[in-house]
């Protein structure tokens, strides 16, 4: 679903790739194993294939597959007969959701001149799947609240919570007004949120095409961007409070499921949203009059950005079939031996908003291509010690329902069983992008390091750090260049992963290339397969990449004698959050004296231009100095426990055996569920991750020690000493369970 | 000339506006003289009248004044009335100069479409001067080289060096091309020159409308941005090397002069250069090809901006009446009584592209209603101790044509006798922007502190200090709280001040209110007084303003009892300079540095995308460690010698006589002289100010210390220690001077 690229953060002095010796350490694995480990590796490294990969999208790709659509449930079954036919234990799981499509849509400019939306994408005739207009879903803004609204437009930039202080200072209220925003800047479901808190009374939401539209390249089918009917379909439930079916929070939406009422579902919208074209929003925001928007706001259009009120009113009208509808799971199990009750899970979605060859077929097809060379692997006799399961999930675009529904039914196995998981969704050109839990880093890297970039030649690994090296700050090329391994960066929300890692503490990566291709057809009825062969990774050797890097980290996770997770990262990792917080305090302790200071000095009153008045903005309560100390010593206690862990760990390796080592590995699975807490995140418990989460005003983006974090953001002091004395209780039980795993491997120094 | 605003860098603890008490210090008057100067300031400052202004606006901008235009001349000699009928001695200097005028314009698309360019400004119903098409300048660069060419288009963002290096890094040659860019980023001189380097064959200039077009606000006549055919006019002679006349370096353009031929003169373009419209242009990027450009450099054009070269081919052809105008410079006087052969000069040029009631009339209109002030005041007996010298300029657009040639034939007369020269040139609503002479920082300090606001009704000064506070970064605001005085900005070039400084070394000023006031009228048929009175300074309270800071400034430099130059300001700046250059070394040794390492370590190979490949940079020399003991050295010296002598300053005035004050006076008027070097800077001899300079690649931006400075940026390593050694003999002499004025004045402490 989330169509950005946020490549891993990685380093150290690299070599080209060339085929590890067998005798080179593998992390996780006793010397005795590495050899064959190798092989099984090289053997899997041969078998996914480009040209399959490319036959499977088109399947895949050729009709509309959104939740509910006949062909999601056709693709659903015809995934389980692959997965069947790879030689892998499969069935369909399914649960029944709300999930609203539209009914009625009206967009209208009504003064001061008139103009109807089209709210129509256009069937271009070199495309041939673009004229499926009988099965393409509308656009529309899933789980918008139905709503009839005729008010006076107001431009709110990207409309995340800075913008409205901006419009403030320049005497524009939304309060009653309908805004109109551009995507980006934020997780679109930000964007009516933020704005129903200011008192607006619809929202909607146009792709400027200064950020995926022309500016970037030619429009579709020319080139890859966005062109002017071109609208991006989504989500905007409030997925930062919990995700999944808006009426079974917690629960998995079986049958028998208790539900909420629809009016009582605190994730649906509070006003009437919709997404519209560029070609529709232009006369919108043409007829706007008020202040001139500031430089940072303006977008592509050939037009003055004015930030309105007025005169433009707007109608606006969203009503939706509200009825449930069923979702369609695959999971697919290869069993495990010695240590089959330890799962690692796997997953990508199938269900798209229209097509979806890029979004997320791209990252499927990978999935798929990893699961027929493992069951061929299977079928030649390999055994993993521990028990793999893949999932094509259902229903991701409308909220992560397929995964989510998944991860509430099974709750309570998955706290004892499941040892990481695995996600991917669109995949394309570039660089290796790693997201995910820090006890994973140092083995990410080691898999990044063994599958070859395709087009440089060099490992993954290599080449992103090349990038790093090229693009980053001083501070961060130093690190690129001296840190023995790349960052990796920490998971916010915007697919499957959210589920394992934010409501369960189940250690979590997110995996994908890209940063080449650039496009303007995300969740558009573009993203199809000819896009796909015209813009992207056509020849699907990026693909192949990703299937290597995905399917080597599930073998090694899943043939590892001891589990490879390292603490020492994870423990700088926190380390570096917590400075940041440490800094932030301070830069916002000093913004708000500054501007308070400057408040009373009556600077804004002595600079206010008469022709465009600026309004001061209100005194704010000074910061309180916080106690970071709960949290440095906890600290101190993780990087202590985590050292050790790491010689007793190679100390244990070394000697090759290992008399309790599956009571180490079920013991290496609870660390990362260590870090969370039972009653979950502030107003939002479905939240228990105590590192990591979205933001709650961000959407996507990660809010690293998220409760302490949107704390500060948010000035709400008096919550942040409580809120780090959490954080620091949950990496004392990190350290405490580091330090107890010392002992079992008979370690410490 | 120069279009654009760079407001005075000022600080300190500001007072709500007052009259001053009569006994407040002022700097450069005996205690026992303060009373009569505030008193005739008081006087002075009452005179100024927005009515008139306004009216003398309507009259000088009624038809289009150019040089060599019929209404030039009548300007000219209506203004050398108003002197005359003010009760000054004035008449009218003329010199015989270089302007050519075009005489054939062609711009074409000829592949892979045809478009024929309009070069042509529409007039507008509503505007009542822009259909005066007969007396109407056509749209051209003046010094544009004749010249005929077709070739295939290259964009080349603002076209300035870096622009360069990105293209090439992109794979894209210039050579043999037409290159198009945009106007901004630096002088447009620099442009053509640039370009010419890099082997292109032609060059046009547009106006982006992200620039000075739609994106900033409606077009005129709705509002004040450009419209699709508004077209900037203006110099591309090379005047980095020198400004005037082109045929007459050094020396006065008079009857009897020498002169160069046409096709010797040095500051004549290479190639031939036509500005065009946004309307122009866009049908010629449309037609490009080639990479996309970065996002940085695409413009509000509703396309594609791509690089090239091709497939779009242009044709451009220029050809230009090259004789010689006529300018008519109106020089007025009012002699001074005691120190009458110390010289206080005054100029803002007449001349204008087409109307130019903004561009010089705004300004010109406050020099002019000074001028009314002083004479009536003279006419009521009052008398300054130094002569005032009023000028009003005629050949400023073209390249500085009346101030340089007066200042060249004159320069050993004003060597001797200048005090001090105050510029102006566009004027308008919002901060007082002062340039200039840093011994003059703490003086024009005082004069801001003096003039009110007139939207605020705080000092001038204060609003200053406000909006510096609120928008610097945190050094530059700790500054504009604590430091004693607001800073003022260095003088690079692009109007009249740039002989005095640059070539004669007269400490000079540069002053005019603005920043609040947007417009995309710049040198067009547009900037004329229907677009001023809707869109500008419309009551004229800024002009008035302007008119009370350089009456006083003038007033106060005229009836000092000791010139008010202050050093320790100067020396304390030249440190900042100096501590600038020393971290420009080190960041560009550590570039250097870096890139090298990136090209050997093949980073750029790793990361060529095939499909948008990237070249690896050359690598380039290192850079060697500077020697910058001479500069600190002399640094120290005038450190030490300006404490002396303001301690020594201080008692003198305190003292409230002196004995040998005329003396004193003498010499501190050299003060700046002593700054500048004979022999000049490397390869630009006419300029000899060893402190401040425009740039040989930026043109209106100063370089500081330049010839240090550009031997860094440019990687002249070899000349850089020789330039470090004269820009300290420069220091070392100010230094000496200091010393010896502080010993006539009998200080020392």
């Amino acid at each position: 679903m989330r169509a950005l690229f946020s490549p891993l953060l990685i380093s150290a002095t690299g070599l080209a790739l060339a085929a590890a010796p067998a005798d080179t350490p593998l992390r996780g694995f006793f010397p005795q194993s590495v050899q064959a480990e190798r092989d099984l590796e090289t053997r899997f490294k041969a078998m996914p294939d480009p040209t399959h990969m490319r036959e499977v999208m088109r399947r895949l790709s050729a009709r509309p597959h959104h939740v509910g659509s006949p062909y999601d449930k056709e693709n659903a079954e015809w995934i389980l007969e692959q997965f069947k036919s790879y030689g892998w234990d499969a069935h369909i799981e399914n649960f029944d959701v709300l999930f609203p499509t539209p009914v009625e849509r009206v967009v209208e400019l009504v003064t001061p001149t008139t103009f109807k939306g089209k709210l129509q994408e256009t069937a271009l005739p070199a495309d041939p799947t673009s004229n499926q207009q009988a099965e393409q879903l509308p656009s529309y803004n899933a789980y918008s609240v139905d709503g009839d609204v005729t008010a006076p437009l107001v431009f709110v930039n990207y409309g995340v919570p800075a913008d409205y202080e901006e419009l403030e200072q320049r005497g524009v209220s939304v309060k009653g007004a309908i805004v109109i925003a551009k995507y980006g800047g934020s997780w679109r479901g930000i964007k009516p949120k933020v704005a129903a808190e200011h008192g607006a009374v619809g929202c909607l939401i146009y792709s400027d095409p200064r950020d995926d539209g022309y500016a970037g390249g030619d429009v579709f089918p020319n080139g890859p961007m966005r062109p002017a009917q071109g609208v991006q379909r989504g989500s905007v439930a409030d997925m930062p409070t919990y995700p999944g079916d808006p009426l079974t929070p917690g629960v998995g939406a079986t049958k028998s499921a208790k539900r909420l009422a629809v009016s009582e579902a605190p994730t649906i919208t509070k006003i009437p949203v919709l997404p519209i074209s560029y070609g529709d929003a232009q006369p919108l925001l043409a007829a706007l009059g008020g202040p001139i928007a500031p430089a940072a706001w303006r977008g592509g259009l050939p037009i003055t950005y004015r930030l309105g009120a007025g005169p433009a009113r707007v109608h606006l009208k969203v009503k939706s079939d509200w009825s449930l509808k069923t979702l369609y799971d695959v999971i697919a199990r290869l069993p495990g031996t010695t240590e089959a009750d330890q799962w690692v899970i796997r997953g990508n979605h199938h269900d798209a908003w229209v097509n979806g060859a890029q979004d997320p077929i791209s990252g499927l097809v990978s999935e798929l291509e990893e699961a027929r060379a493992l069951g061929a692997l299977y079928k030649q006799g390999w055994r993993s010690k521990r028990t793999i399961i893949y999932a094509a999930w259902d229903g991701e675009e409308p909220g992560l329902l397929g995964s989510t529904e998944w991860v509430e039914a099974h709750a309570d196995e998955l706290r004892a069983h499941a040892v990481a998981y695995l996600n991917s969704d669109t995949n394309s050109r570039g660089y290796l992008g790693v997201e995910g839990s820090h006890s994973l880093e140092k083995f990410m890297n080691g898999v990044a390091l063994d599958v070859e970039d395709p087009e440089s030649g060099v490992s993954s690994w290599k080449r992103l750090q090349a990038a790093r090296i090229l693009n980053a700050s001083p501070d961060a090329r130093r690190d690129a260049r001296d840190r023995e391994d790349l960052r990796i960066g920490a998971l916010g929300s915007g697919s499957d992963y959210s589920s394992f890692i934010d409501h369960l503490g189940v250690a979590s990566l997110n995996l994908g290339y890209g940063g080449e291709d650039n496009g303007g057809i995300y969740h558009s009825i573009y993203d199809d397969f000819y896009w796909f062969m015209h813009f992207s990774d056509s020849s699907f050797v990026y693909g192949r990449a990703l299937a290597q890097v995905s399917g080597i980290a599930v073998l090694r996770l899943a043939n590892a004698d001891l589990l490879p997770f390292a603490f020492t990262n994870l423990a700088e990792t926190i380390q570096t959050y917590v400075k940041d917080l440490q800094s932030l305090r301070d830069r916002r302790a000093e913004q708000i004296t500054e501007r308070n200071r400057e408040i009373e000095d009556g600077l804004f009153k002595f600079t206010s231009d008469p022709r465009d008045p600026i309004t001061a903005p209100q005194r704010q309560q000074p910061a309180p100095q916080l106690n970071f100390a709960p949290l440095l010593n906890a600290l101190d206690s993780l990087n202590h426990a985590a050292s050790r862990y790491e010689k007793a760990y190679t100390r244990a390796v070394n000697e090759g055996r290992l008399a309790n080592a599956k009571a180490v590995n079920e013991r290496l699975v609870q660390a990362e569920r260590a870090l969370t807490s039972t009653e979950g995140l502030k107003n939002r418990p479905w939240y228990v991750h105590m590192l990591y989460a979205p933001g709650f005003y961000t959407g996507y983006g990660v809010k690293t020690i998220p409760g302490v974090r949107e704390a500060i953001e948010q000035g709400q002091w008096q919550d942040a000493d409580r809120e780090i004395a959490r954080a620091a209780a949950a990496v004392e039980r990190e350290a405490t369970l580091v330090s107890s795993l010392t002992s079992t491997l008979g370690g410490g120094s």
